[in-house]
């Protein structure tokens, strides 16, 4: 008779459950400067974002009676396991960080309605203190957070109309993948690097699309891999959707 | 009786059926020092895609007896309809250049064997010379002709050996999205500017995903889309090919 | 009795007679979106000359009346038989690239007169397909014909006033050079190569020096050699004239 | 009898006595990552520092024997009342950041037996999280701990041979100033405004110089208050010494 | 009896007195365009300070009334013994660079009365032509004449009133380091390199303290040797106000 | 009977025959630390050349045992009647430092022989310190003169050997224009601003030609005109030799 240590076979390295999210907090206020800000947790994924409101739109939009809603996210040299050079230092941001940012941004923008917001803009930054994989998931869900801050401020400032509601939805992000050959949600950074498949997907409070973002890593994936993995991401964005709301929902 | 130019409610632009391709043309060796060199057209979208292959690897990646295979995309200032400063000019990439160049890169190794293709290197220069929308899809599906073309020339020069086969399949890729309620195929520019969901998908010749890019513009789209989109992406991408095909059974 | 494939002493890589052109083609509205476009060739060099009307001057030019032209020069990293890196992706222009950018558009301005042109911008892209020698002196020869297509459509919308010529002339440019010994028109690669000096001339339509810029590769040029290639120049751009104007005659 | 919310003349904005540390805490192991890391809070002040050892010197120092400390700070865009740009996104390090990345860089070394640590490299990330003031000196204090952490780490993996011991003695700084006509420790963000000077210093545990940088701001200043200054420089940073040392006692 | 060519312990290099400057020239109108021009010379160390007065602030400054007074240093590239790259070529400024840029913008603008100046700017550009140590110390020293000459230029043409005084006193700069143990003034770059500590110090004509900064570059300094040092740099300071002085009294 | 100051018709602003040149000086070993340095002047134009030896060569040319020549060419932002801004603070070298920095290192390359030099490098800065027209052709006369003093040193150091002779030759250069309808020799900045064509001629010591640069600024020119450019400008680098000639046989 004997017991063993070795994980059954599909068993994930923390344990999980394939539909099983990480322990996420969102701590909101987490700066005094800011006008909305997160520390968001995903497991030891760690990002802060923060939410700058302020009066005014880029100059390609002024006189629209439009808003804009953008964001910049990076990672902190050490965040990871070895030591990244700083993109400040290298003097050009490199094309993940482009793409991140971007992705952020839009995913925001998709629950804004920028009339309603007037011509204002918030610069949502997501800056990781430390990643352990879904970085730009935690970004996501914890920038709508703190974007949901900064338009409350705005509003008990009269800087937003208070008949207005710039925010038309929540958004969360979650990622999904092909690991072992089964499909897992939320994935860590080990499981990252050995997913045949990496997908990010942001979905709105209502579980709607947002963004599908699916990478064959190694491995070209089907159809039905495919659903199965949009299956649990809709679940997990579900979960988070909950956190989100909970969250917003205990005094600031 | 009487005739009508107004479109039926749900028609294109163009008068193309929801899953027709553009005219695509796909014409090899339009360069004469390039190892491969494709000329591809989707419509008025027109791109020239070189492959350039070399001797030697980067530097991270001496040693390991594996070759690489990279992309860069970039469009001429006057591809568009106003035109564009010249990223060279501004002194940086922009995110989307970087984003795209990533998405070829990756599609591109996806059905590429690296130990096969040895410690050589093959560059894919996507160059777009006139933009209507589909820029990114036809560059992936005019990349994989002018990879093909290079390896070949690489297998009769000796490069590679005789006995290996570097590449493991084809990919091509194609736009789809949501325009007037409707899915429709391979998006014109003044469609992709109308769409409330715009996707980009990369499929293998044997119809399955390498890349999966769906964002929701202005409305998120639900999972009754999302199908809808994917079923005429896989279509879409098994008619190019068949157009790879072609080409490529044609004497260069 | 003996037949030898040894050219005679002087001949040329490709048979030509010391002032002979190679065939050189001018190919308009090769593009959509430009207001004026070329696809000019001297033999394999292939150039795109896209010029781009567009209402307004640059800041330091305002409210002078006085319309601008200037060109941007580039090559496709696949272009020359050897692939370069971009200089979009180095984040700077190099200065060969500069220096001819500003060759092109001091040529082009030695015939327009911004006065008439209004305070109007016309930029001339030109970047090279395919690159075997005398690309900078294609360009100029391409763009003068954009820049004709550009001004007349503009004269057309009423963006120029009819009454109004801003074109004082035409411009056109070729390399001579001393190859083996001895003088020749419209240098290959090869001869390029291998010249002892290495001369590019622009000329208006009335024979007149816009531009002489000649380099000594290895030894220096005596007065003789710089009159005989004078003289070769002059005679090209007098034919390349004609190749201009025929072009511009038919209908576009 | 009254009482009064007016503060004193030379009374300090939060009450503090002229010679009186803000609270400061120092927190170790923030990070997973890194092989030393601390959370260091001069009141609102917070920056994280990081240590990262890694084998191996810069080339310009390889086969000396020697290592090398180094240090990059940075602020968060929004780690300020306002929010400032990205110095990735701008595509270059400001005045200010090179200033004091330099300057905590010495700071460590000036305790750093380099030939001790063997070739081997410490870089210590400071990235400030939320700025009130003084975040230059929170940096190197709390760098100052992250570092022997750092070393502690090595010597325990081997890295650095246990007969020796790379660091010599302890560093810490703080910022004193002339506010209001008096000196005052540890400048909170509103009193450097003030302050007609604006010192920083630097010092051993042992009481020693490393650094002092007076800058006077709009009055100079005479002997007497460059004095009073570095008197009160000093006795902060005995007590900084003390807070370190206490931080280090407990188990890690 | 011997005669020896050992220097006395604690000589310096040059048989200079510890508390002794070396020979310093200050030749005004070095050059014909500048409003204000110095070529100063601390021994070897050869700096050339052009101040440029121009009417008009920067934008932050518009409408303030108040004027602007900054300062640019470099090195030419052969300036020292071996050459150093240029700025302008690597595309980035130095550390350093801007460090004594700012260093000797605030100097200037210590003794600048900017609302006497009115809104007007004037840029001191610093260029050191060869260097032997001490170059921003000089800098700042030949820049203060360069300015006086360039705000009597501005009085003379009626573009800063005949009433107000720009200038509410002198500033000069000397070096200061403990060399061989021992404190000396006006450090060559030999002793630079050999110094325990290097110090800079700014003062006003009537010897209060602009900047201070000292640095420890391998042994921590105390009281004593910063007390040591501050007096050396006040008297050198001194004596360099009074040649300043006398080359201002000369009709320029 | 009456004095006028009025020129008359075509006589130069300064007085000057059409073919004479400003006052020229070649002062060597103006700095202490250069292989060879020579500030050299062409009237008020004032330009300071560094010859840089050093041993090695860039790594694409080792091992083929040959030197190398180049230069770099800049302007001090205060060498000009208004400040120009630094290229090192904009972040780029701008097309006309790239183009002259690239005349002049070609130029000098036409009298050296690389094999002679041996694996050895050269590099030429060219600084202006004061700007008043031909700053490009006064470059490339004084930096022979500072060429040809490090080629000395470096054979008397052994560096290059006793027997090889890495100059075969010497060049100057000069400006020439079409003036007021004239041809005129050694433009001033006022005449090259009025002057319909400007032409920059570099000859070898033996009277052959180098470089032959001409631009027709408004006015194209014919060949009439360019000729007697040509013959002033063989006449003028003639005498330039002289002086160069003289310099060099002053002991240094």
């Amino acid at each position: 008779m004997s017991t063993s240590s070795t994980p059954a076979p599909g068993a994930r390295v923390d344990g999980r459950a394939p539909d099983e999210l990480r322990p996420v907090t969102i701590t909101r206020n987490w700066l005094e400067h800011a006008e909305g800000s997160v520390l968001v947790e995903f497991g030891s994924t760690r990002v802060l974002c923060a939410a700058s409101f302020t009066e005014g739109v880029p100059r390609w939009r002024k006189g629209s009676g439009q808003g804009w809603v953008t964001a910049e996210y990076a990672m902190l040299p050490r965040s990871t396991n070895t030591r990244g050079d700083r993109e400040s230092v290298k003097g050009r941001l490199g094309g993940r960080t482009h793409e991140i940012s971007r992705l952020i941004g839009r995913s925001l923008r998709a629950v804004v309605d920028t009339s309603a917001l007037g011509e204002n803009t918030v610069v949502l930054d997501c800056d990781v203190l430390q990643a352990d994989g879904g970085t730009r998931t935690a970004a996501v869900t914890g920038a709508y957070v703190a974007l949901a801050d900064a338009v409350a401020w705005a509003k008990r400032k009269g800087l937003v109309k208070a008949s207005r509601q710039p925010l038309t939805g929540s958004v969360s992000a979650v990622s999904v993948g092909i690991v072992g050959g089964l499909p897992a949600l939320d994935l860590r950074y080990v499981e990252d690097v050995a997913a045949h498949t990496d997908m990010n997907v942001v979905c709105t409070g209502d579980g709607r699309f947002v963004e599908v973002q699916g990478t064959a890593e190694a491995v070209p994936f089907d159809r039905r891999e495919l659903d199965a993995m949009l299956d649990l991401a809709v679940a997990g964005c579900a979960r988070l959707t909950q956190l989100q709301q909970q969250a917003l929902a205990e005094g600031s």
